[in-house]
């Protein structure tokens, strides 16, 4: 088990939707924040690893499993440990809770460090994920598998100025909200997501054009996010009716 | 002079732009929550306010006066006050300072009462208002009045289901978001905003297309929201070169 870190969070106003409750692209934004700020209280701020080590985190796989997402003005526990990493992959949880300490959802995300300089997957410093205390293993549970859509429906969306990053890039958040957004507004009405699988493939640059495809089947939606011909995401999400 | 409330707030990751500066339409929400907390802390919180008296605090204009934009990771300070009222209008402003207490910019919010039942503006009771020790006068500044666009430029949006918030209309960040979308990215990634004035006229409803039309004249901006053939908002914005 790794070292735990907690924090507490009010739910925004503008963090929920029509039906208040929690937006879960800016909330998976925040999570990050969390896991960053346990990072520097423990001296591994991106800033420390970029300049001892050239390299730099990069998500590329999320898991969700939701009993409940918390409403407008809910105060929430947010707790993130780094569970385990092997050569290449670590695995960070993070557990929201309710004031009665009962589990709204859970998130894993996998993480890689990438190099600065050749943009390739580098190996795990052993030094660098010391303070983290997670368990070294050889094998990890490998990220979901994703299909490919058969006939699909599309929506088309064009990159914004507000969705690139200061990394330059489309912000990851940016991809699930286009994945939301495919869908019917009623669907969203009437459901909420139970469980979700989510990939980042390839980032997506300023300008041009993105198109959220999709495939419903029942209570299942799978999604891809499509530009210039590439798959940049994937996702697949459980829903429930409300 | 009203009575002043203080937060600090580090600028996260997703509230910064590509130039990692500050994106102003979530941080106008954010400074919203700030106002909502000393509310809270004086016992007028909306829901309150709703409660005793069935009325509903509305925005109808900004004002803004830029120095420079906090970045990525700095540590700001938002102080608010509640300045002073009259029969109908309720002056608020946030001064932002950086931490050596330089001001950053202020921001003037024209707030305005309205019966939840008959959706009318409601004289503001001196019972609600009392707590913030606001200055009760006969007249008010008037916000700033806008131009008719001429020849304008428009760019269309889709009202997605994550803009509608839970008063069940477009939020009021949005629009702002809509008036930058629809100037050019090679414009905005070399221009900041000097001096802004906003105003909100109506609320989009779920669903349709909005038309954010617009004309630049050197370095001075003026926007328009058009929503079936009405103007929802309206900003003027002076710019200046990085």
């Amino acid at each position: 088990m790794g070292l735990k870190y907690q924090e507490h969070f009010t739910i925004p106003f503008d963090m929920v939707d029509v039906k208040q409750e929690l937006k879960l692209p800016p909330f998976i934004s925040y999570c990050l924040g969390v896991s960053g700020r346990q990072s520097e209280s423990i001296g591994r701020s991106d800033l420390f690893v970029f300049d001892e080590y050239g390299l730099i985190w990069v998500v590329t796989d999320y898991e969700l499993r939701i009993n409940r997402l918390p409403r407008y003005n809910e105060t929430i526990t947010i707790e993130t440990e780094a569970v385990a990493y092997n050569k290449f992959f670590c695995y960070r949880k993070f557990f929201i809770y309710d004031q009665d300490g009962e589990l709204l959802f859970d998130l894993l995300c996998y993480f890689v460090l990438i190099d600065f300089e050749t943009r390739k997957v580098s190996p795990v410093p052993d030094d660098l994920i010391a303070p983290y205390q997670s368990e070294k293993v050889k094998k990890l549970q490998r990220a979901p598998k994703y299909n490919d859509l058969i006939d699909a429906d599309s929506k088309e969306f064009t990159v914004r100025y507000f969705d690139i990053d200061m990394n330059g890039h489309v912000n990851n958040s940016k991809y699930l909200e286009w994945m939301y957004e495919a869908l019917d507004y009623d669907f969203l009405l009437g459901h909420k997501p139970k469980k979700m699988q989510l990939r980042y493939v390839k980032e997506v640059s300023p300008g041009g054009t993105i198109f959220s495809r999709f495939v419903k089947d029942g209570l299942v939606s799978q999604h891809e996010i499509d530009y210039q011909g590439q798959i940049h995401a994937q996702a697949v999400i459980e829903w429930e009716k409300r």
